[in-house]
């Protein structure tokens, strides 16, 4: 079933290569399946396709719209168990995890088309031919697509935000075609969701050019797809390293575009004393399963966890050791993000200032990491630039403040974040307040009581955050106002409603 | 009563320097008013208080910003003739014209006041505990303020579009604190309506860095200002020259903040055959008087106007000659600007395919211009480059197109736009359908039958435009939807209701 091959222009095509072949990260093996490798011809191919289907995709209903996200949610789930396999053997993501992301998959699909399907909120106002001093003239503001969009997906998120991810469903939603650059992580993957939008676009006879995948291993075909003028916005996930090349790549263009980069972040979590003293088994239980959670491969995961030093604060060091002790080792998704977490804890461990303690059981080889738990002070926190950095996996840092004057001058020094969480007790009031809005003045999400990990899809989500965090804090990238990323405003003066009849907003 | 100083946290200081006077265009000849000249020492100031007021000012009620507003649209009206006067002695406007602005100015203040006191949009999900498979937490969406945010004025506008314009309107509203520099052409006007802005933060007793006024005539001093740490965010309305150098320097600091600017535009303007022979003499007064209106001063001003060849548009011309003929020469806003317009206008009727069809009455020196009107054919506007830049000035180009394939041809080489216009007459439903959607591809503005001059401050308007028409096609610069620049969404997950009490999103 997986041929290797690009999806471009309705055709599968190109040649598969032998060296660049699919990896088994729980086997530390490649897999049997080799992929084309995308050039200039393909480059070519694919911008001139989604700039001719810009219009007509453009002028679709949103009822086809939405029948089409439709389609490619019934066309996923009809892979069946073929799908859940191959993301299994490419992701080492257990089979709940990749199940319950299939679902998520879907119901953002779906999500956007009851969208499309409600009531727009178009603003209408009627012309007042007789107001003073002049004449107000009828005016109507509405949305069209920004045109071709290039997709980057997750190598931690397989389904939920690659092929037919968040980023693909809501540029489809708001009718720009979408060019997929499958993951060199998950490319089989990549392929059977792109024969899923593949089948849809036939059964809504859509325009073929309103969606391509493109298989390609060179960082050279990125660059010069992100740059080519039919392009009119990118979305990425992944490291900031490779966020902010992108985007000083965009700033190069003759024409700027919106970039859409979810870049990392720390999540940072404080916990009140009376809190944690009243709580400390359930609070460590609940941050641990947190931080190990799909072994620690997800964006909110708390990689940092404030505390006020005091006798609570070694009973949660205590609980967390015993917890850490017991957890096995498990592979992560790629052998380079392994060792991108072996490399970064092990340069903690090192840090003068910084302690181990705990550590998972087990060995560490090839993909297979263990999780990691640091404690550090707020002096060290402040003097060592390394604490800043987002560590991608299962470990976590305590920092020990003196008292909450302490805490409060360090949550200003943090940089901008997805999330940012606080635990106290229902009497602490004046603090929590003067704690919450330091927080959100960092973060996009702010949560009370509750871990980061776990973002629901929904209108009132917001998944992105201040710059390091995303590339542009004003959109979210998950749940329905992800659709805003890809439209522009018009406003239609004195323009006859026969217009509009054919079309709607987004 | 002009010091000529800076207002800067909540004091005038600086030396005015005799060297920088403010300019009467209509007399060619300095002011009496000299001006103080801001440097590093100023940047440190006006950057510091900004950021420290940042917190204090976000965390205002609605209804105490909403109030400030309004003081500041009366403390407006109350500098009565005086602001009249000066305006017009810095801007050669007439009094008219000068009124009315500062009517839409005090309105735009109080549109923002409405805003702010109207129901929010909050969107608030609860909790679903018994969600299966997972429960879902309670989310709040609401916005908060950016921070500091600098403001360029626009010449043409000096109070709509300067220190207490839309952008500071908006940005005010939104709770950023705003730093202003004041345009060179209206420096005493930029005092005198700061003066205003000052009287309300004392009324108000807001905190004092939540507003400053620099006068600086050096550029270096607002690409410092723009570079620093503390700004997030600067809305500018200028040429798309100056507009692009701050892009690029806001694109090299270390934290990527949002730039809007409002970069021109030619406005585009089809006319059908159909239409122009039923109504040639009251399209071509219409049209006259939108291109030559402020001194041809407006960002919407139609400088391209795309005819079918045919015996109307020998009538049009006919028409505009005569129009044109009668139109006396006039100041225009500064000297450089004059100047300017005399040069391009020159090289548009040295340019080869381009004829002078008719010209102003009068004798154009120092800030004194004449109107002129230009004709070319399809083939001229492709291959010169010089026929798509904005002419400033009270000048237009018809451009005769032999059939309606080579017009929509030329519509697609179109660059973003402002606004774009059709007028047509009822029978032509299927041109003009395909017209819209070619022209709403170009511009954030599609008009029908009016002229493009006079943009509406309402929640419908747009005015902005795919680049270069404006740096971020996402953001309107006019109407209520203008605040959006200025905040950026942050979604609360299970944060106690007690918290939202004192504040409210915008």
């Amino acid at each position: 079933m997986i041929t290797g091959q690009h999806y471009i222009g309705g055709r599968w095509q190109g040649q598969p290569q032998a060296d660049a072949c699919s990896f088994n990260p729980a086997l530390n093996q490649p897999l049997r399946w080799a992929f084309a490798e995308a050039g200039s011809m393909e480059l070519q191919q694919v911008t001139e396709l989604a700039e001719s289907a810009a219009l007509p995709y453009r002028l679709t209903s949103c009822e086809q719209r939405a029948a089409f996200l439709e389609h490619i949610a019934d066309n996923i789930e009809a892979l069946g168990e073929l799908l859940i396999e191959t993301v299994m053997a490419e992701s080492a993501l257990p089979k709940a995890r990749v199940e319950g992301e299939r679902g998520r998959t879907c119901n953002q699909l779906r999500l956007f088309a009851r969208l499309l399907r409600s009531p727009e909120d178009e603003v209408h106002e009627p012309a007042e031919p007789d107001r003073q001093p002049l004449p107000k003239p009828e005016l109507r503001l509405r949305t069209v697509a920004l045109g071709p969009v290039v997709v980057f997906g997750a190598s931690n998120f397989p389904l939920a935000f690659s092929v037919a991810g968040g980023d693909t469903a809501s540029a489809l939603a708001a009718g720009c075609p979408v060019i997929v650059k499958a993951h060199n992580a998950h490319p089989a993957t990549s392929e059977l969701v792109a024969r899923a939008i593949a089948q849809a676009v036939e059964q809504c006879r859509m325009p073929v050019g309103i969606f391509a995948l493109v298989q390609a291993r060179a960082h050279a075909f990125s660059e010069q797809l992100i740059q080519h003028p039919s392009i009119k916005a990118v979305a990425f996930t992944g490291s900031g390293q490779v966020g902010m090349h992108f985007q000083r790549l965009i700033w190069q263009r003759k024409e700027p575009i919106p970039f859409y980069g979810e870049l990392g972040s720390q999540n940072p979590l404080c916990v009140l004393p009376a809190y944690l003293q009243q709580h400390t088994e359930a609070f460590a239980g609940q941050l641990f399963n947190s931080v190990v959670m799909g072994q620690g491969q997800f964006c909110t995961r708390p990689g940092l966890v404030f505390v006020l030093k005091d006798s609570s604060t070694e009973s949660l060091k205590i609980a967390l050791q015993r917890l850490c002790n017991e957890h096995a080792a498990a592979a992560m998704l790629t052998a380079k993000i392994a060792a991108s977490y072996r490399r970064q804890t092990a340069l903690l461990a090192e840090t003068e200032g910084v302690s181990l303690v705990a550590e998972g059981q087990g060995e560490e080889e090839g993909c297979v990491t263990k999780a990691r738990i640091f404690c550090t002070n707020a002096r060290t926190f402040v003097e060592q630039p390394l604490l800043r950095e987002e560590v991608f996996g299962p470990a976590t840092l305590l920092i020990e403040c003196s008292d909450v004057t302490e805490l409060q001058m360090l949550l200003t020094t943090l940089a901008g974040q997805l999330t940012a969480t606080l635990y106290a007790s229902e009497g602490e009031q004046q603090l929590v307040r003067s704690l919450l809005q330091a927080l959100e003045q960092k973060a996009g999400r702010v949560i009370v009581g509750q871990m980061p990990t776990g973002v629901e899809v929904c209108a009132s989500m917001n998944h992105g955050g201040p710059f390091p965090a995303s590339s542009d804090s004003r959109y979210t990238a998950v749940g329905s106002r992800a659709i805003q990323r890809f439209v522009r405003p018009v406003c239609y003066q004195n323009v006859p409603a026969w217009y509009f009849d054919q079309q709607a907003s987004q």
